[in-house]
This record gives structure tokens, C-alpha cells and sequence, in this order.
């Protein structure tokens, strides 16, 4: 598969799967347009300093569709979303913004089930909507409703994280069950329902970061592997730490409703997206003390140390499977699932 | 015409017009539920305080059809947009965010020239592009290609605007022509081509608001007045202030191609969106000197004081037309032009 973005000349969808191509999209076409360091880092946010003080930055559109699903809804995933990524700067999300893009026709009712259920998310986190914007477009020029959100947090004293900060001997914990999110939106869309015990995991995990920090655990990164599932984000910061990432098979958290599907489906729930879920890279010596601190979270109780950093192979990610082989993870080159948030 | 949005079940152009519907359905759906202080002022930004240090955070989103037209495109709308939203907030623009949603099928040729017309923007502007996220919808799904832009800034130290901050006396300026850019867009997507002398006013006003608050001058008030035009802009800092607003047609600064063009089509030039244009509310002592330095400014050379504000019929504005009678000017209600930013 051709996966220079330059050398295509349309868009794709896999251009927005968070995979291969949309990693080779932000590498040749943007960072060498908007060349800045924060930007270089391709982390989940941006870390500045404004008059000395430390924030974080980020942004995220949601398409979703369906907009409504089991578990949630596009509303609450865009504000818990946003809260993640700043949450993953090592940062306390406080404020957020929202850009909605409407399409005409689109049901009033649905708009203020989507709106209260922002708010919902926002209060339940402690953060606050602070500032918005709505445009309008004709019918069929959208499909039913796009949400941006964009938050500003304040990054722990003392606290540095990076996708670049993977050291060798780094142990990987997952904060619970993998694939959920991705595998709930596809059930919903297709009609699909193998088991009612299938739900996003959508959560707003800021509260689960603070007590990582509060523990004052050796953690070097934390990531949530969002669009392009747990194998994809592990390749990034494979790549930006340029080590060797191997992770076990048979210690993956996996509901088994969502495996049954993956199975039936022929999807790698490596790749399926999550929205509550984190990756802590943690020195081999905190590990089960933050396995704990992250099990006594809310939305943690399922983690497990899943596998660790390495000096062998670096850039790459390596499965043991369960039947004791070894097989390369390598980054999703090719929409799994599109629209998945 | 019914203008409350609670009231309609459908979404329809108008609740994105910038006028009395976008209006209502803010503080009619959106204020209740995300109930906050600084949400509740209504400006063009946030005003927020972190760790002490006063910043200004402001979003949106862009859907302006067609996506290149005379002068500019989506991506230097886009930037300055929201360089200018930080701006009327007193502060100075610092990092931005960048949210795409790509419609499949879109030709990457055109991309790349939006994001060259970013990456210029920024850098002419002296603002960074920290982040962002890149969607792609299913051709159909969208109209080729939507852009959210998120920024912060620092509020200058001592500035404090608002749009409830006019007081009776206070001379209104504005920056330049007005209705340059919706008569622009409006023009390229009807493929009219009245006069070559028509084109975009986008343009970053940082330098201007930096230039005003070195003035000291005793400023109230600073927007920009995009959709919906100076004549929506007034009614809305008219409504926040509890003040009334007299302007006066004759020494409203308009092209003559641009006028002729609303002459033609019936447009109001008061409800056409501008890109690149402030207005400022200034204490009557200080009106000149503040004009002065507008002027100065690259983007100030047609500024004008048109008009005042006053304390009977608070909540109004009224225009005292060429001809020597007065019209009240309302808020846009019903869209005039969609999809015009």
C-alpha cells in the first residue's frame, strides 16, 4: 500500500484513521509546513509555557457515527476526549471550548440530548465549557452534527511526560479492558447486537492522572490509545523513544462480548479504539505500586501490566502470542474502522 | 419569524447566521446547561485565569464555501479568525490549534495549499501551530474540508474589555471598509465577477490591538465584527452594555465596488461578515488620538469614527441614514448569506 500522503492525490479515509498514513500525513506534509518544536514532539497535546507558567493544549473533531450509541453519545466523547489528551500531558484539564458544525435539518431534540450530555461530562470531571461557536451548513453538506473541542490544562508541577520518554526496562500498564469503544460504535452502526454487555468505555480519566502523579511513580509516559488502538499508539512511542516495545497476549484485558466479535469480524482488537482507557510507561521498580494506584481509580479496575520496553528492535512492537510464538505489531496501515470518533 | 431555537425542531441556517437565531439558541439552549460566569459574558473569547496568570481562549469553526475565493482561503480565514477573537479580548494571540475534517475524495493538492496559506498566516502573524487532529468523513459526508481553530493568548497586563463595557459617550471606530469579505465570498461562489477591486479583508489584527493598548487610551470595548455583520455586532455590545448605539451612515467606510454589489443584490453592507476589521468603543477624550493610531496600522488606513453611544434606548441601535432620517438597525434575523466563514 502506498502510504506517502504527498504521492496520493485525493484524501483517503485511511488520510484520518490515526494509522500509517495519517502518521505519514502529519510527517511529510504538516510538520515540515508548521515547524515548531512543541508540534515535533507529535505528542496528544502541546506543552508551553506562558508567562512562566506550564500548559497543555489540545484539539480533537469528532465525526462519530452513529452520534448515538451504546454507553454514550458524540457529546460526551468530545469532552471526555479533549479532558484525555490533556490529562496525558501530565497536565489538570480546567477549561474546554466547542465548535459545532450543524448540518441543516439536523433534530433540535438530539442537539440538546448531545448539549446536556456535554454538560453532563464536563461537571462529572470538574472542567468548564468556556467559550463555543456553531455554524450552520445546508443540507447534505454534513452529515448531522461535527463536534470540535479544544482544552487548556495545567501541567503538574514536576511532572515531564512524553511519548519520547520510553526507557528500556519500562514496564507497559493498560488501565483495563481494550477495544470496547471501537467495537460498540461498529456493533451500532451495523445493527449489530451480539451482546448487550458491549458499551463504549468513554470516560474522563483526569482524576486517575492525578493520583498517578500524587504517587510519585517513575512514569515516563502516558498515552491513550485512542484511534488506531493500543498497537498503533505502542508503535508511536516505539518510534518517537526509538525502542523496542513486547507486550503479551494472554495479559490484554478483553471483555469477552467484544472478543466473540472481534473474532466473528476478523478485527485485531489491537488496532480497535479506545476512549477511557491509558497506557503508563512506569520504571520496573513502581510498576505494581501504580498497577494499584490505577486499580483503586473508577475506571481502572481491570489494568494489568502488559508487557515492556526493550532495547532490541528499536521503532518496532513485538505480540507473544499465546501459544508461545512471537509475531511484529506493526502500525494499522489501513482504516479499520472509519468514523469510529 | 419564530426566533426561539427551543421552539423549532429542526436545525436550520439561520442558528448559525450570527444573528437573532444563533442568538436565542445560545442563551436559550446553550447558557442554561453549561451555566458559568465567563461562558455568560458573551464575547468573542474567554477571559480565564490560570495559576494566577490572565490568558484569553477562543475557538472556531470554518465552513466557508467556496474554500478559495479572491484574496484568500479557508486556511488564512481560518488563522486569523481566531487570532483576531484573542485580540478583541486584549491579549495577544500566542499557539493555535488545528482541527481538519477532510471529505474522502478531496484532492490533496489543495490541501497542501491550504496549509502553506496556514503555515503563512501564523508566521506572519507571530503565532505558533502547537497541535491539531485530522478527521476524514466518507465522500458525501462532508463538503470538502471544515477547519476548527482553537488559540490562547495573554491578556495584556492592566486590559480589561468586554462587550458590557461601552458607557454613553464613548465614540465608535471603525478599522476600515466594511463588507469586504462576505461580498467577496458571495461573489466567487455565485461566479459573479463584478470589479476586480473585490476581495477578502482576512487579515490578523494583533499588531493593531497591541498598537491600541500601547496607546493607553481609555478603551471599553473591541470586536470584530464577522457574521452578521457591524450591524449584528452593535446590537450585541448594545445588549450586553444596556446602552444605546446611534450610528451614521455617511462616514461608514465602503468600497465602491462592494457597495455597488449590495446595491445590485439588495444586501444590507451592515449584515455582510468582515474578516479583517474592528470595532473599538473609546472614551470621547481619546477618540482622535485612538484614531491616529488605527490608522498607523497596515490594516487601520480607512478607519473612521461613525458613531456613539448613548444612554437613551438602551439595548438599541439606530442608524442615522445619509439622507437625514434615523432607522433602527436589529440584529440579523433569517441568514443572509450561508457559509460565509
Amino acid at each position: 500500500m502506498e502510504t506517502n500522503a504527498m504521492k496520493q492525490d485525493k484524501i483517503v479515509l485511511d488520510h484520518g484513521s490515526g494509522g500509517k498514513i495519517s502518521h505519514n500525513m502529519m510527517t511529510d506534509m504538516i510538520l515540515p509546513l508548521f515547524n515548531n518544536p512543541t508540534l515535533s514532539k507529535l505528542d496528544d497535546g502541546a506543552a508551553l509555557t506562558i508567562a512562566g507558567k506550564r500548559l497543555a493544549f489540545s484539539t480533537d473533531s469528532y465525526v462519530v457515527d452513529p452520534i448515538f450509541f451504546p454507553g454514550g453519545n458524540i457529546g460526551d466523547l468530545a469532552v471526555n476526549g479533549t479532558i484525555n489528551d490533556i490529562s496525558m500531558c501530565g497536565a489538570n484539564p480546567l477549561y474546554i471550548s466547542v465548535g459545532l458544525i450543524l448540518e441543516e435539518g439536523f433534530e433540535t431534540e438530539k442537539l440538546q440530548k448531545i448539549l446536556e450530555t456535554m454538560a453532563g461530562a464536563a461537571k462529572k470531571a470538574g472542567v468548564q465549557i468556556v467559550t463555543g461557536d456553531t455554524k450552520v451548513v445546508p443540507k447534505g453538506k454534513a452529515d448531522k452534527i461535527f463536534i470540535n473541542t479544544s482544552g487548556i490544562g495545567l501541567i503538574y508541577n514536576g511532572v515531564e511526560l512524553s511519548g519520547s520518554f520510553a526507557r528500556p526496562g519500562d514496564q507497559i500498564i493498560v488501565s483495563g479492558t481494550i477495544a470496547d469503544h471501537g467495537i460498540t460504535v461498529l456493533s451500532a452502526r451495523e445493527g449489530l447486537r451480539f451482546d448487550s454487555d458491549i458499551q463504549t468505555d468513554s470516560a474522563a480519566l483526569n482524576t486517575m492522572v492525578k493520583s498517578i502523579v500524587e504517587s510519585e511513580c517513575d512514569v515516563h509516559v502516558l498515552r491513550d490509545p485512542t484511534r488506531g488502538g493500543v498497537g498503533t499508539t505502542l508503535n508511536e512511542i516505539a518510534s518517537q523513544s526509538n525502542v523496542g516495545i513486547r507486550i503479551r497476549e494472554a495479559d490484554l484485558p478483553l471483555r469477552g462480548a467484544v472478543k466473540g466479535t472481534c473474532e466473528l469480524l476478523g478485527f485485531d482488537p489491537l488496532y480497535i479504539a479506545n476512549e477511557g482507557k491509558l497506557l503508563a510507561f512506569v520504571s520496573k521498580n513502581d510498576a505494581e505500586q501504580l498497577l494499584e494506584v490505577i486499580r483503586a481509580n473508577e475506571y481502572g479496575k481491570d489494568a494489568r501490566i502488559i508487557g515492556e520496553v526493550v532495547e532490541s528492535d528499536p521503532g518496532k512492537v513485538f505480540l507473544e502470542t499465546a501459544i508461545g510464538g512471537s509475531r511484529r505489531v506493526d502500525m494499522l496501515a489501513g482504516e479499520q474502522l472509519p468514523r469510529i470518533c
